[in-house]
């Protein structure tokens, strides 16, 4: 018996293309399908409860709590939700509305009709999800404890293995496995290989009999194995669980009494070739495949005090620009895949800027303010992912200050005008340091982005902070290698119109390789295996006739016949 | 202008399949058709000078210091010769004998013609002969300085890559290139990425701009960009060349008047269905994908000195044993596509092996063990980078004993027999650890093999570290972790049967994928990051139609067409 959810006979192309249906990331509590949320006092339960009728397209019934993208956004909505609006909430406990089955993994109807394009960026937002799922429990004082009262398939065992702590039912049936290899012949594609030898550290061998075995694993071999950390019998689950999440709880430095902030509906108006949301603006050049996202500066002054910024809620600057980042990223990611460049643009006044600046990092223990610079963190990591190239255009209005300036570190590459346009007064740009870009907003090998881009020369990182809270103009910004080009005004026009043409010629995958391989420099860790290695393995394996084609694996699972391989290692 | 060999203009399939034409890695100086290697001192000199007929397949000519298989073989061939041949060589200049080209890279014709399989084991064991090159500096005293002459692109710009040292000629012509995105739609295939960004520390925006304009980047600006260490005009090139080369022999440890040993030709005998080697023998099973490897312990006793050692010759046993490996893993990975399986075995004298083994780390200072340890170790990370699945079975007779016991943790399982096998007098097996488990043979993370089996359980490494030189039985080396089954007599033979049966049903690329991906646990390195990150997104692009299909950049390239391009991003 195998714990996967089961295809009917016929297995036809699904119209589950990037471009099909337009995805949307919002959405909240009141209108999930798929997750109940609940929590009383330091412990919230987020229980998954898997709408059979509520595919996010159509052709496939989300059968035995697997999963398509639609779920993951609850899913992602839910963790977001449980830092902002609920601080007085210290363990997480992940689990199972439906009997036997905590998750039967990722839909594969879905999968086996799905776009190349689809599948990829599916795994890449469901693997961001769940490091937000580490990244509350390391850095945030929100941990989550995973109950499995059933079986854990393929992407369901990954998505607890993302949690701090797992207990497996000892109910004889029980089980977690990762039978993608066997049954689908894809890998298992949201950090699964990597969290089972790098987090867990299960010794490889084992892992690799657990990685073929199709029925998985339980009870106490799944212990002694790494692979849970506590098997309970369903008499004492209940009891046991909620005991633990209690020990969890009091180990979180999260405040019982705070006041949370409402993730109130954003304010965003999609047209044919623009969006506007208050802080940030999209325009998009469908002809030569590129997009500006325009940057605006706070439209009010900073708070004086943390109760002040509460007060604003989803309205406080940096907390509604991150939101709104973060969304946008998203929709260009699925729903705009032929935009191959994304151009980032700032305007406002930067004097305001740097007072918003210092005044997060003056209260950064402030676990609302320490919530925010995390969300910053995890919004400009979706930046680094992206498989876009990204570029940075500092023009005179524009406020790189602080946050905003981590663009410029982010960025493939950064343009900066030298001087003054003609025929126009706008003072010229200047871009100005803070804190903000000495530690609190950490890559994903674990360096701030100024580290990575000064691996050769760790002086320069000095150097960039004696300069902390001055005014950078162009030839400063280049001589301290704060910024790739600065050409004058005479230049500008030509070299950017070449830039981006020269960059839509070119093969988008040589392109989004490329980028992958030179942004990570430096230390790996779990995240830039995940994203760096996995992904690109994965890809490899999506394109493969040995689990795409008609005859491949992914489209015969559960036809009752047999995949046929080409044999040939490589 | 571009610098890339230009390809004729009708591009068809040639016949560089890996079953085509069998390769063999064995040559010698006199064989050479590519390279003129000579010594003088301390200084040898690699001049590169590719005979444009000598191509390895039909159907293409290696113009302009392009390559293909059969000139890495050489070069291969040459940076082994001068490790164990000449102890007395301290520097090794690379360099051409091509007026104004140091090396136009991996031919494109060969390329574009090529199986995907056979492109992904060609950049393989290119990236494995760079690595030697870099091996050789960092621990065996013979430092490369790469004298490019002329004009270095893709690939010749990544072989130069790999040295310690780049002196760059000034001519106003000469530049280094990376242009494989721009002209072919794929990634530098040898690790270029990675050692930009990770060995040389390249900023990443400058980065993306050389890895994007075709002409290179030459003069000054190569040296401020970190892409050479200097350039010097072609007046005073030849002199800075030697004087360059003079410096860098003076921190070499290598001794001036030892005795080199000479390479002599393999004894080997290739039929149908076996290898047979004095050390080694392979039998093939084609019927079910598998192929043994038989080592034979030593057949005579370990030596008193090393002078007796240097006597023997190539027929020192840790030697020889190296060199057949070494030859065999290669012939299994070009030759023998279709074999997914790799079983070792061993049988021979323990007590000899032991003996063997103290000798080894007892005169480790020495420069030629020194050497022999070292082509050890790159020879297990052939073993860790196979893409196919490696198990070891331990039966009685075995003799998996110090160095040889390394097998069984560079496999994906080992299972030992748990007692005799019945009517058969031979004792159980034991196996036995000795220094050599615990440092002079680390992974490319840096990190023992069994350092990092233990990730999660260091405290098994020190125990492991109790039982030096101590006979570990079946149920012993179970509980120490350091075996992954260990089945009796009655359930030996069907546990094996349905191992073998079960991974040849597997879809060998998702076995690829998670063998990759469960190999190398814990820390990152430039090696770890080039065949876990750059081969996979490398594997991805030769499979991508932007790259290899009719009207892919790879095809299309030299044809006067442009390539169409998929627009979408994934």
């Amino acid at each position: 018996m195998h714990n996967l959810e089961k295809a009917d006979n016929n297995v036809a192309e699904l119209p589950v293309s990037a471009n099909a249906v337009q995805l949307d990331f919002q959405t909240d509590p009141d209108n999930y399908r798929h997750w109940k949320l609940t929590a009383s006092g330091s412990i919230a339960r987020l229980d998954m409860d898997v709408d059979e009728d509520g595919a996010m397209f159509p052709g496939y019934e989300l059968k035995l709590n697997s999963y398509d993208i639609g779920v993951d956004i609850e899913l992602y909505d839910a963790i977001q939700r449980l830092r902002f609006e609920r601080p007085e909430v210290k363990t997480v406990v992940v689990s199972s509305n439906k009997p036997t089955m905590f998750c039967a993994g990722a839909n594969i109807r879905m999968l086996a009709g799905a776009s190349h394009g689809h599948k990829v960026n599916f795994c890449k937002f469901t693997n961001e999800t769940r490091n937000a799922i580490e990244d509350a429990g390391e850095f945030s004082g929100q941990r989550y404890l995973c109950a499995l009262n059933g079986t854990a398939a393929g992407g369901g065992y990954e998505l607890a293995l993302a949690a701090d702590y797992l207990i497996l039912i000892d109910d004889g049936n029980a089980a977690v496995s990762l039978p993608e290899i066997p049954l689908l012949a894809v890998l298992p594609g949201t950090g699964g290989l990597t969290r089972l030898v790098d987090k867990r550290k299960v010794r490889r061998d084992l892992a690799d009999v657990f990685c073929t075995v199709e029925e998985g694993i339980k009870g106490q071999r799944a212990v002694d194995w790494r692979l849970v950390d506590e098997t309970v019998p369903g008499s004492g689950f209940a009891a046991r669980v909620n005991e633990r999440a209690g020990e969890m709880a009091k180990t979180s430095d999260r405040p019982d009494d705070a006041r949370g902030v409402q993730l109130t509906p954003l304010s965003r108006t999609i047209k044919a070739n623009s969006i506007e949301y208050t802080s940030l603006s999209l325009t998009i050049d469908r002809e030569n495949r590129n997009v500006t996202l325009q940057v605006k500066g706070p439209g009010t002054e900073a708070p004086d005090t943390v109760s002040d910024a509460v007060d604003r809620g989803a309205q406080f600057w940096p907390l509604a620009l991150a939101r709104e980042l973060d969304d946008a990223l998203l929709h260009l990611r699925f729903n705009e895949p032929t935009i191959g460049t994304i151009i980032i643009k700032c305007a406002g006044d930067a004097k305001s800027v740097k007072d918003y600046d210092e005044f997060l990092n003056a209260h950064k223990d402030d676990w609302l303010i320490r919530e925010i610079m995390l969300y910053w963190k995890r919004t400009m990591k979706r930046v680094d992912v992206t498989s876009r190239t990204s570029l940075a255009f500092v023009e005179p209005g524009s406020c790189f200050v602080g946050l905003l300036a981590e663009f410029l570190f982010a960025v493939d590459r950064s343009y900066m005008l030298d001087g003054r346009f003609e025929d126009d007064d706008t003072p010229p740009a200047v871009i100005s340091l803070t804190e903000s870009s000495f530690g609190p907003l950490p890559m994903a090998n674990g360096l701030t982005r100024l580290e990575t881009r000064f691996l050769g020369e760790p002086e320069s990182v000095e150097k960039a902070k004696e300069f902390i809270g001055k005014e950078i103009d162009a030839g400063r910004a280049s001589s301290l290698g704060l910024v790739t080009f600065t050409p004058d005004d005479i230049d500008w026009e030509d070299e950017i119109r070449m830039l981006l043409e020269e960059r839509a010629s070119f093969s988008p995958d040589a392109l989004i390789g490329m980028e992958a391989n030179l942004r990570f420099a430096g230390p790996e860790t779990l995240e830039t295996k995940i994203f760096g290695r996995l992904t690109a393995w994965q890809n490899w394996i999506f394109q493969r006739p040995n689990a795409v084609s008609d005859a491949g694996a992914l489209r015969r699972y559960g036809t009752g016949l047999r995949p046929e391989y080409d044999k040939k290692r490589v």
